[in-house]
């Protein structure tokens, strides 16, 4: 099964590439924007029988490689 | 209106950052994982009165400036 793993700094930790990508699209154009906040996706193809065990796979490889739990909150989905 | 914009590279594009993070979860003992591929995710507040406005302004941003169109595929979905 594939999962998604979802990563993005945590509410409040500054996030200068948001900001950045913020100021980019308001050059372009695209004005009244709020907050932009940039984070990470990851899609892995995990061995799993069914889509509990592909979350808990992907929620134990977020942990221990992924996210960094300090500054970072993930989510898993299953995709397929 | 929050929408996000997942940016993916595209199918048959060499993705060595997806490689090398699916290389250290098997060396973390994640073994029998299946193609792994990163992407970027950017979350923005768009000033739009209803989900259609919403979803079309987050293409048009991935078009002009999120995603390289040559090397990647994005999706925009609304998140509240």
């Amino acid at each position: 099964m594939k999962v998604r793993v979802n990563v993005m700094l945590k509410e409040g930790v500054l996030d200068p590439q948001g900001k950045a990508i913020g100021h980019a699209l308001d050059v372009l154009g695209f004005h009244g924007l709020g907050e932009v906040r940039a984070g990470k996706l990851i899609e892995i193809e995990v061995p799993a029988q069914n889509e509990e065990a592909a979350v808990e796979q992907g929620e134990a490889m977020a942990r221990e490689l992924l996210a960094n739990l300090v500054i970072e909150d993930f989510t898993v989905e299953v995709v397929s």
